[in-house]
């Protein structure tokens, strides 16, 4: 019987989903809105039309409409890269001699090495819609920064990477992919924008950080005509459009009969968990079936599972708009982990009012035991991860283990996000024995969380 | 009618081939059997035994016998990443304005980055089911040693890889991927081997060559007890395993009613062109279809186009048995290309046999021309290829222009070896205008070829 699933589920073209699935519309307690910086009141359209696109407003305000139409030109390019295989890991399962189950989503087949393209063409695609000549952003790891290109290559519409300075520094390939599709990549703190230049003259020995290049990128969208800013993750916006993760997922294990108990995967800001759980939440929601959800956190930067689920800015910089997640505080600076795409103060608002109404778990998992899986994972199952993607095969792996102890014959279902070809230098501390796992202590957390705006 | 067919053709598994095709059971003239660099007489059974486990000599001399069963264990492990997929470029096409119809096979969909691992499994499992230890390569840009490395992992067998010292400072990402996979990575020359002591005497600061980590790779194999020597390109029976490649395209382009007028492949010793090609002319040998074959090698390393048909030897050290074979002299050293893949003074018997023939075609292509390709590539169909794979890409295009001007309908297709992200110096060194192009005299070459072995 077992050996009617192939190894690799690929859904027909005909089989591509043709709209994007809205969880929220299936919300009782509604994600809680933006807030605008200055007055504290929820943004309107209005105000957030100076930040993003038209339609992405529309799409970031809408809590009601449950699917919305994937357009013809976005379904072309994800027919490009997708559908992503549905991987059967008999391998692994045979390796840990377990009887559960695995399954996982792989998004990495495609140059940016990650989930992230599937946002990155939308929001591109909208912009060009809107006849704007480019758009900002700010990446970390570079894998946003890298999709974002390769759809703004493909639109012909101009992007401006602001790339964290010493990532800039220390991934050269990274810069250098996005530079073959074309982008500008500027270091951050830069001379290009007031903020950079302010940055620079208090600190002018800073390697930069997230907050600073997000508030650079929004410099430059809201001060030159034709542009807006773009962002990989946490936005509502981000994770409808990364459901079509799990609806192509959903429809790969429907075809073979194939219901998944525990779902997994890791949370930095919660694009990729959100767009794979999304289509199984809300049957969840609707009380159409159970399903056990799992975020995986690192230990270092543990939002959800140390964190308050509070109003917090969504930048270090205190310019962007607040939203209401599971925070450390937007000062918090976490440590040195290499999954760079983890390593992010807050969460999705929508993954965090479920989380709040015990809707799902999370867990932490500490870097050097994640490496471990990571190495393992890529024995077996011939696929190099990346480090955060691994957090959710450290999890499943655990979860696996458990069940050849019980004999629970679990289906388990976890989301591989991407490749790890650009994190050697974090694989290769992992050979040497020089990498470290590191846990902020509660005091450092306290103090942190001590400093939220007051918004009530 | 077009939109018929789908952006990618995956084979369902239960389509995948069950048999590798030999292409030499359908060839009139036969390649010419290896020497014995001591006997200049044909290598026997017993005499290869000593180089290649037992299996894989049969492999490599059997002429006749038009297909050979692949294991099942090689199955499984081929659909961990296989069937790869055939890929229509619409974009691309849309793009370029061609009425051409342009097709790929991409087989860059695994950690190893390229077809590499078809012929690693193959060769790594003959090693483990003959009861051996391990297996020692050489590799030079390094897709070959992660293959080899990735395999060996898989079956558990110890994994040995000489890696030219330059790549092995150069590249260091790759050598970490080995890591990963648990093999011993060892700079060439070294001080392992009595070759590598002696070369390192007389050149303390050589950077090391190919053909020198051949003989320490050998050395290495013939003298440890339970070790063989695995080699990546050139030989016949790595042609045999690469068939998966033709195979697969040829069902996927026979379901759905397609035959390409052009196939098109780069060259270096050969693995992917002649794997591409086998059954197409197969076809061609026993006159039931006609298509037009082209082989790409870079101008920096000509084998086919400005080397001789003789025998010579495979390896620079001379210790390596001798093949009649296309090449440009065996102490013929390439200039710095950065198609890694594509500078070996020699070629393929079989293919050399088919363009001594007049069955195909071949051309040149400078290096800066093909990275032109390689990012106008990038950026339409969204995969940043490997050098190597960017020398077919360049004559793919330059043949779908021509019928834009001719208002030809032909079907084009090509085989996209592999990725690039590992290669990211080589594109930095074109977006800055720093990459040159180098072609070699005739006196050069001439040179060269004075010194090929005589052996009649």
């Amino acid at each position: 019987m077992a050996n009617t699933i192939p190894y690799k589920i690929y859904l027909e073209e005909s089989e591509m989903p043709l709209a994007w699935y809205n969880l929220r519309a299936d919300m009782k307690n509604k994600p809680a809105p933006l807030l605008n910086p200055g007055t504290l009141q929820p943004m309107t359209a209005a105000e957030l039309s100076g930040v993003f696109c038209g339609d992405l407003v529309e799409q970031e305000l809408d809590d009601t409409t449950p699917y919305i139409e994937i357009p013809e030109e976005i379904r072309d390019f994800y027919k490009m890269y997708r559908p992503a295989p549905l991987v059967r890991a008999y391998c692994l399962e045979k390796k840990l001699g377990t009887p559960a189950k695995i399954y996982y989503k792989f998004e990495g087949n495609n140059t940016s090495g990650s989930h992230k393209l599937n946002s990155a063409i939308a929001q591109a695609y909208y912009a060009k819609k809107q006849g704007l000549k480019g758009v900002t952003t700010e990446t970390g790891a570079g894998q946003w920064g890298t999709a974002l290109s390769m759809a703004c290559a493909y639109l012909g519409l101009d992007c401006k990477v602001y790339m964290v300075k010493c990532s800039y520094e220390q991934k050269p390939f990274r810069r250098e992919v996005m530079r073959t599709y074309g982008a500008s990549v500027t270091p951050s703190p830069s001379n290009e924008t007031a903020v950079g230049r302010k940055i620079l003259a208090e600190h002018p020995d800073t390697t930069g950080s997230l907050g600073c290049a997000i508030s650079e990128a929004v410099e430059v969208a809201t001060t030159t005509p034709g542009y807006r800013y773009v962002l990989g993750s946490v936005l509502n916006q981000v994770l409808l459009h990364q459901s079509i993760i799990g609806l192509e997922t959903k429809a790969a294990m429907d075809k073979y009969g194939v219901k998944p108990d525990v779902i997994i995967g890791c949370a930095g800001g919660g694009s990729n968990l959100g767009g794979l759980i999304s289509p199984f939440m809300g049957e969840k929601l609707r009380g159409e079936a159970d399903y056990r959800f799992i975020a995986v956190e690192p230990a270092s930067c543990p939002s959800f599972t140390r964190g308050k689920f509070a109003y917090d800015f969504c930048d270090t910089g205190m310019v962007c708009p607040l939203a209401k997640m599971y925070t450390l505080g937007c000062g918090f600076i976490p440590s040195a982990n290499h999954a760079g795409g983890l390593r992010y103060h807050g969460m999705s608002p929508v993954l965090s009012q479920l989380y709040a109404d015990g809707l799902m778990e999370a867990v932490t998992v500490e870097q050097t035991k994640v490496f471990e899986a990571a190495e393992q994972f890529a024995r077996i199952e011939g696929i190099l991860p990346a480090p955060e993607s691994s957090h959710a095969i450290r999890v499943a792996i655990d979860e696996a283990l458990r069940c050849k102890e019980t004999g629970e014959e679990k289906t388990i279902l976890f989301g591989l996000t991407g490749t790890g070809y650009f994190d050697m230098v974090a694989y290769e501390k992992f050979h040497d024995g020089t990498m470290t796992d590191y846990i902020p202590t509660d005091a450092e957390i306290a103090e942190s969380l001590s400093k939220l705006p007051k918004t009530e």
